[in-house]
């Protein structure tokens, strides 16, 4: 259950991705890949030793239960490829060095002994199973999809794409992205707080939580709850510049709450609002021109857990991300939480755990780290201990 | 089960924070914190309106069933504060606004109706329990405790931090960190591989990873397996500026390793090596002057798991962190896991899942996202599809 299923997904059917650029695989990390990336090259690119040891090739000159190889040279890791080993002959090998063609295991050195020119290998350490040999393009074959266009490249990704000689990927755009905090009573972070003054939460909220969503920034700032200064705020948007704009605050029914109307004067096209959904209730969901726009409750709790639910979603669909909407999993309540009243789908702050194999969901305290939202559907009052809840654990 | 249980925390106990700043909260997101951080401010400052309405001061003038109250003011958020509300009177009143002194309560606009200069309202909204009233201090008390020492600062705290008035923290410094890939056959990204030679994935995992747990990276170098390369690196760190160095590659017991005979030749002292774990056998803890010095084993995905088990953790000590080393759950096995010989305490990189409340985790698969890593104590062989294992989850 999300703000998708409240609203059905056709509210957002005409959002796409906004284009396409290509980066080096190491920038692109946290980014959502635009077109499928395979591997370039095998990995690993020819066979290679996995131990310190000797390359053999049979048959050596039998003694007793041992076989003697001469060693006609030496390969460490990065050595040029050494060309063919002669039947019945060894070579010195390093972790990482090219088997040389004809190479037919890698003897560990543990496993041998080395007399001179020649090293000594017992008859058992020839017929074990594992040949101490990596094949080439046994780990990735050339070719074989490491990633899907719309998965997020993540850090560990670099593993597969730099060994398989993945150099850039295409990835989405990162969308441009407007903040305005309206409320006469805000002042910036730093400023004195006095007379019912206080200081804007959601701009530092928002300027953190937004790039983690891919969000670029271009513009953040407080407007007052004045009819001239949100009308110009929307003039200017209409203009373009940015592909999503937010506001926060100035969206409930009172009189000094001036978002809509001014959105809808400068000819915005509202998409949806009024969620029956807490918090969420108050909220609009509109375009102006080429540019999204989203108005958000004030209070800052509200503007976490909707950043979570409805905007940080927006902006992976705006990249074109296939897993754009919050995951959900099945959590069991751990502490009782008092609901409002119930025709609404109520979103909470929680806290996940995982404590012997089962996982537990409580609601957040003022001031904690927030490590999931619980989902409480229309209808419940209060709910208990024990009871089988769905969360959207934060991700980002 | 973990590294630091292996090699005894004294191995770490002349780990100290390397020392401390002071930062906005909004530049602290990220950090750990040195000194506790209090309330500077009661939150809300004063009594505030939830609602848009009308606050009230009894005893209104009864007319049936309502009683009528006229209204002398207009109270927004941010407006300068009142003053007194005479005894029968009421103001109007918005979400945010500051209640005046006297005012006992504030009917919400639906509850009541205006007539000109006076507001009715009825009886039972006079006797609600709710005064939607949200009293000086009822959420954050002046003092209260909002980060203890040693706590890292997440982006969810900015909303009490800010709301408190705390406009700095003191954090602590972040470590200077610089790294090395050794290996001759190693080429940055983007160079051309051939004959043997490989793209450094280490680089652009170190790149990512550390940054991650608060390092500053400082240096990031490809340096050849040759002994007067080797030598000049360790000749170089042991002068200093920085508090952290770390090398891949170049462990093993082969004769093109040599990072351990150049470190202690530099003046090295070895506080541990030889772990009794998979990968960690080949590894190396020791100091060099002020320089901590970690030599981790080459291959990337040994190299992914040790950050997270050993590096990183040590990053986090250096900052003073209160749980610097891997946070342990217990979840299910849901695949069967082949593991080497078992004497070591086998590390594999998994991915968590929860799935109708239980907690499961399976080996990652290669160029896959890593989501957790397995622990499975010595003795294990193998082990099967539910069992009952100790992970610890990939959370930065």
């Amino acid at each position: 259950m999300d703000i998708f299923d409240l609203v059905g997904t056709q509210a957002f059917s005409g959002i796409g991705r906004l284009g396409v650029e290509r980066l080096s695989a190491t920038m692109a990390v946290g980014r959502i890949v635009a077109t499928r990336v395979a591997a370039a090259v095998d990995v690993p690119a020819g066979a290679e030793s996995l131990r310190d040891g000797y390359v053999v090739r049979s048959q050596g000159r039998k003694e007793g239960r041992e076989l003697l190889f001469p060693v006609v040279g030496e390969i460490a890791a990065g050595s040029a490829p050494f060309g063919e080993l002669a039947p019945g002959c060894a070579c010195r090998i390093f972790t990482g060095g090219l088997v040389p063609d004809g190479g037919e295991r890698v003897v560990a050195q543990e496993e041998c002994h080395r007399l001179g020119d020649v090293v000594a290998v017992g008859e058992t350490a020839l017929a074990e199973r594992r040949t101490h040999v990596r094949g080439r393009g046994s780990e990735i074959a050339r070719g074989a999809v490491l990633l899907e266009e719309g998965a997020r490249l993540g850090v560990d990704h670099l593993l597969a794409l730099t060994a398989a000689g993945v150099e850039e990927v295409e990835v989405a755009l990162r969308p441009r992205v407007a903040f305005f905090c309206t409320g006469s009573e805000l002042v910036a972070a730093g400023e004195p707080v006095a007379g019912g003054r206080k200081s804007s939460v959601n701009t530092p909220l928002l300027h953190h939580l937004l790039p983690r969503y891919g969000a670029q920034l271009v513009e953040e700032r407080l407007v007052a709850d004045r009819e001239e200064e949100v009308a110009g705020l929307f003039s200017r948007l209409a203009a373009g510049g940015c592909d999503l704009a937010i506001t926060t605050g100035g969206m409930g029914p009172g009189k000094y709450d001036l978002v809509e109307q001014a959105f809808v004067a400068a000819g915005g096209t509202v998409l949806f609002d009024h969620l029956p959904m807490l918090p969420g209730r108050a909220i609009l969901f509109g375009r102006l021109g080429e540019t999204l726009f989203v108005a958000l409750p004030g209070p800052p709790y509200a503007v976490r857990t909707l950043v979570h639910e409805l905007v940080g979603p927006l902006l992976l669909r705006l990249q074109g991300a296939r897993q754009f909407r919050p995951r959900a999993i099945q959590a069991t309540l751990a502490e009782s939480c008092r609901l409002r009243a119930g025709h609404l789908l109520q979103v909470k702050a929680g806290v996940l755990n995982i404590e012997s194999g089962r996982c537990t969901a409580r609601p957040a305290q003022v001031g904690e780290a927030i490590s999931c939202f619980m989902l409480f559907p229309p209808g419940s009052e209060a709910s208990l201990p024990g009871s089988f809840i769905e969360v959207h654990p934060v991700e980002m």
